[in-house]
């Protein structure tokens, strides 16, 4: 089993706080918008006598809200092929599980969701990455190189759109694509859909209206960004296919039920209004156009403005991010300042890859991200292995 | 995968419900104990802006209060060997995929809770299941039995005590044959105390007591059944065995958290005053007094008195405990009423054990239970399968 890539710097980010200095978290995706406060108060006024185990799908009051939900954003879906699970993670490892027997393939664009990797370790599968680089802004591989690494035990594809860790929103065109390979070598399309509500210019299609695709397609979902509410640990599997439902319904069985009070509260959200999402969004978007005009605007750096989600990937003039990051918690400060930053070599599966860049998730407010932005640019005039 | 033995006659009950029939359901283990308000206080008077995630291994006030709560039940941890688990569902897979390799074993007692198999499918091991048999109440299996199943390939032992399905408190003297066992063949011990509270009589000695034993044993425990909180899915993985409990933050880590509200609802029920298990305890052994009374007065059935938990298993003078339960719902009734019962089938590991056993759960008032057992009397009168 891996370690946490982001995680091993945590030592290194309290030691600076010891030592007095401030520390911008921009290492993970925490976002810092308020949970909407009518989520709590459906728990406070619920009257619940037994915390009892709820339906091992999840409460079907909260799946047949989860179909109006879907429809608002234009998945077609019954409340019988959503299955709530214990947040996006359990929908993961459900998909892989159900989908997969150990030694079998996925393969994943790279540079990807690290926890992927922990997953497919839970799983006994193989992780087969495939490389979209900075220079197309992370666009996705073409169709032969797809083709290049598909094998007899390639059983899927997984996709997070927009993407953690780029930011990058597939195209309708990309998203055709994908539908291309998966119904000529008959595979899994694994939708990690986290951050759908963060779209900024483009238009996100899912996977799950792409035409022919019902059989194939497993959108892995969660509360968790959508109603910044990741400790509530909600998420969805959700597919058209029965087979893979009922497969995926035996896992759930085993563990029981998701989180029985965080599905009254994400089902109170679903009842929001409509134009719930304007305000975190347009404050994402803000963030992103400072974070990346400031990026940019440091020598050396370059930074692809990313379409969706809150995060960004940098390549930076440095010798090894690894290094460079910790160097900014153990060795560096300005004015007393510092900036956490997750290095991108923990999001590639190719060795080697990812050294000169970093990702940035921009959940701190502008004044925050403003700092932090100064701090980076301090450090990279300072730092010993800038190259 | 295997599907849950208990789940499948779920939709047999849902017919008989259509048809105006009241079904008792001693099947599954869902407490109808009332959870302690002051559960629910805690969240109420929560001022959370947003909700995090917490900790991979849970919060440290939950973890530092767990100390706490271990202490008074003689089992002496630091909050740094705890972590916060979804459930006991979840301190169960974690500890299997932490301490076994795909294609290793463990050594289980049957009859055994039916969702270990699932766990051990997800974790890619194999169950090799000795037999307990009613004869003896469902004692420990002598220690030549183990040693005659196990193999390179056995990596632990597994027990449930008090047992669930059988309700047999293990002995002071059996505990310390599992610690002679574990230790000649270095293995693991890894210990389901989900029941710890519900002991009638005998007192109950916790693994993580046994001299030692610090690096071979794994407490899965859980706050369901303890404060009748199912639905907070909120358990622990608790070990002394420092790289056993790090391999585990690796699995805690890639899923992010526990649930967040439902451990600020745990970290209230440590709180608790000391006497408030006095209550749901001495209402769950008068209704074990009645079921096991009851059960013995009817011809040829034979109940052991279970000593903890609040499941019995019980021999009838039937063909099928599959048939049997599936008739109950589907061809019978007695005065508009019937009983839904779990075939002790699946609970055994070997095939063809437990066709003459069911397993009741006492969950519902003494009142309720007396209906049931009225059911079962007049079933097994007309029962067409009785030998």
């Amino acid at each position: 089993m891996p370690s946490s890539p982001i995680r091993k710097l945590v030592p290194f980010a309290e030691a600076a706080k010891k030592k007095g200095i401030k520390v911008y978290h921009l290492n993970i995706g925490q976002p810092d918008i308020e949970t909407p406060p009518a989520m709590f108060d459906a728990i406070r006024h619920a009257d619940i006598k037994v915390l009892e185990y709820s339906h091992s799908a999840g409460n079907e009051s909260y799946r047949v809200k989860l179909k109006e939900y879907y429809k608002t954003v234009g998945i077609d879906v019954d409340p019988g092929q959503i299955m709530i699970t214990t947040g996006g993670s359990e929908a993961i490892i459900f998909a892989f599980m159900s989908c997969l027997n150990p030694g079998d393939e996925v393969i994943i664009p790279e540079p990807f969701y690290a926890n992927y990797n922990g997953f497919a370790v839970m799983a006994g599968i193989k992780v087969v990455p495939i490389t979209s680089g900075i220079e197309t802004g992370f666009a996705l591989p073409p169709i032969e190189e797809f083709e290049q690494v598909i094998t007899p035990r390639t059983k899927g594809i997984v996709i997070c759109n927009p993407n953690n860790p780029t930011g990058y929103l597939y195209s309708s065109a990309e998203m055709e694509h994908l539908r291309t390979i998966c119904l000529r070598h008959d595979l899994y399309l694994f939708s990690d859909e986290a951050y759908r509500e963060f779209c900024y210019g483009g238009t996100h299609l899912s996977a799950m209206q792409l035409e022919g695709m019902e059989q194939h397609v497993v959108l892995m979902d969660t509360i968790s960004k959508r109603y910044s509410a990741c400790g509530a640990r909600i998420g969805a599997l959700v597919t058209k296919n029965k087979a893979l439902y009922d497969t995926a319904m035996k896992f759930a069985q085993a563990r029981l039920s998701p989180p029985g009070l965080a599905q009254i509260m994400a089902e109170a959200a679903v009842d929001l209004p409509g134009d719930y999402f304007d305000k975190p969004k347009a404050e994402y978007q803000a963030r992103r156009d400072l974070l990346v005009q400031r990026l940019n605007a440091m020598p050396d750096v370059y930074c692809p403005n990313p379409g969706g989600a809150f995060y960004a990937i940098a390549r930076l003039p440095i010798d090894d991010s690894d290094v460079f990051c910790q160097w900014l918690l153990e060795s560096f400060s300005f004015e007393g300042q510092t900036v956490m930053l997750a290095p991108a070599t923990g999001f590639y599966g190719t060795p080697g890859l990812g050294k000169h860049e970093v990702r940035l998730a921009y959940v701190l407010n502008l004044e925050a991200i403003g700092h932090a932005m100064d701090c980076l640019e301090a450090a990279l005039k300072t730092y010993p292995g800038r190259i």
